[in-house]
């Protein structure tokens, strides 16, 4: 039996999507069982849910690291200390980012060996494939050799998780050759290129992350957020755009009705909710952060992706193969 | 009258939509002469051409510093020299991006007191206002105060070619409070808060770039490329997959005709060569790069935004506010 800690108090949509997900795991899975820990007023009964009341939590405007350390009865806070002493394999939260990775690091604390976390994301790609991105901001000033370690990680995930049997690792980059990039790239190149267990494959630029370039990407945290936000933003604008083009007038109105499913088809692939939650790497457990403001079915994806990375020993491998380092 | 030196030789499509190009602006325009560098078996008669004969060419395989010290007879070379021995006020090229901004630095040479030049790219927004952004890949390894005389500069060429009055200063960061980012970030935060003559508005989200939250945004080169390739790569697989889901049976495609009118407005609008070239910033004359891979007409929006800088005397004011710092 897996056990996953869930905060049930954190995100935009908390407590309905987060209930809502972990029915879903429950009626799905009949291998775990669910520890939820936020306000008794939402307890809801089942022979696999351990309910623990707390009486405060974690908002989206408290600071990151002060709030960990002095809301002790936080729902978030409680979630990460049943990981941190072994009382669930892996915890979940939907709630604010800064103070979950504050959370993981100073509660759950780091593997042996690894200088800094990374937050790593699956996101879509045209042909279904997927590509795990990592940092996407949990640390923004990296290293060259944070860069190596992020695609340790990303390696073990990716054979793990998403099967895959010798993942090609890419370093996200402003060119394809190999003298390219700034002074932190530039280093990462050759660390990643003297790094024989790695089926690194180069640098990669950002335009072709959409086309399966690489099956793991890593990148420094201020670049893989300002990408992914790119990404968002574009994304956005342009199905704003023409759903504007597409409601005008009758004409167009009829035609898009006849478009209409297929587009969404499209909208659909891009949606990163469907890829599950980030996760972030380095740490001695198992910390996921779930969307925020999507529905049910992203909050069950993030707790499928918790469950699946407790099956998989994904912790175990990251702590042989850093050690080994 | 003002003189355009044009490298007929440098681009994808050279010498066919340079010709195009300056073609248009003759006709459009009567008070520029075009001094036309490159092979002679492309010379054409016009009473405001004067065509110089160049054995060479830069290639969009030259390595750039040393391409633009051998070959002296290149036309991208001696264009150059035309701006900087005073027989041109502005050059244009297609060519080779690196070796245009060698020969922009040895050649043309920097303004006193500008430590780093940088590209400068006017983007297009939903709202068709546009923006500019820079670094788009000049300096790769920024310095706070590099990102503060970007600033600088953004904030003139939006006044002088963009005629905005008071141009709002974002800088390019992956959240809006003022102590986001990364070092870099941080501390270029602090120095442009305290640029009094700066309408500095504070950090900006790569997610809001096309729905026009500043006239001016600052980043480093290598962010600014990134960013600018993801944009790209995002609005070319959405379009993409646009186009497959549109025509994969009847129904669609009779849909599809329907609307394909309307859809190309978002397809141009997305389009980057509207809005002219991409400008190197910081040198004693106007240097333009102009697409590559484009037509006639983004190659005839190059020239006349030189014209227009020339015009506006955009150098001159550069000059001074840079001197004053």
């Amino acid at each position: 039996m897996i056990k996953i800690a869930v905060d049930l108090m954190g995100g935009d949509n908390a407590p309905e999507i987060v209930i809502d997900g972990v029915r879903m795991l429950l009626e799905k899975d009949a291998d775990v069982e669910i520890l939820l820990f936020g306000d008794e007023k939402y307890k809801f009964e089942h022979e696999r849910v351990t309910f623990q009341h707390c009486t405060e939590a974690i908002t989206m405007e408290d600071e990151p690291v002060r709030s960990i350390r002095r809301k002790k009865d936080a729902s978030m806070v409680r979630m990460a200390e049943a990981v941190k002493y072994g009382e669930a394999d892996a915890c979940v939260s939907a709630g604010n980012t800064g103070a979950l990775m504050s959370a993981g690091l100073f509660i759950v604390g780091r593997l042996p060996g690894v200088e800094r976390p990374a937050l790593a994301l699956t996101l879509p790609t045209v042909d279904d494939k997927g590509f795990v991105l990592l940092d996407m901001g949990a640390n923004a000033d990296a290293k060259p050799e944070h860069l190596e370690q992020y695609a340790v990680m990303g390696n073990i995930y990716a054979k793990a998780i998403r099967k895959i049997d010798k993942p090609t690792i890419g370093l996200l980059n402003i060119g394809t050759e190999d003298k390219k990039g700034n002074a932190l790239t530039r280093e990462a190149f050759t660390l990643l290129s003297q790094h024989k267990a790695l089926n690194f494959i180069g640098n990669i630029e950002s335009k072709g992350l959409l086309s399966s370039v690489a099956d793991v990407v890593v990148t420094d945290g201020y670049t893989g957020n300002m990408v992914l936000k790119t990404l968002e933003g574009s994304a956005h604008n342009i199905f704003k755009m023409l759903k504007a083009e597409m409601t005008k007038n009758t004409k167009n109105k009829l035609a898009a009705a006849v478009l209409n499913k297929d587009l969404k088809n499209i909208k659909n692939k891009m949606d990163y909710s469907e890829y599950g939650g980030a996760v972030l790497f380095g740490l001695s457990g198992i910390v996921i952060k779930a969307h925020g403001s999507s529905d049910g079915v992203a909050y069950y994806n993030a707790l499928r992706q918790a469950k699946e990375s407790v099956k998989e020993n994904v912790i175990a491998a990251m702590r042989e193969e850093i050690a080994h380092d």
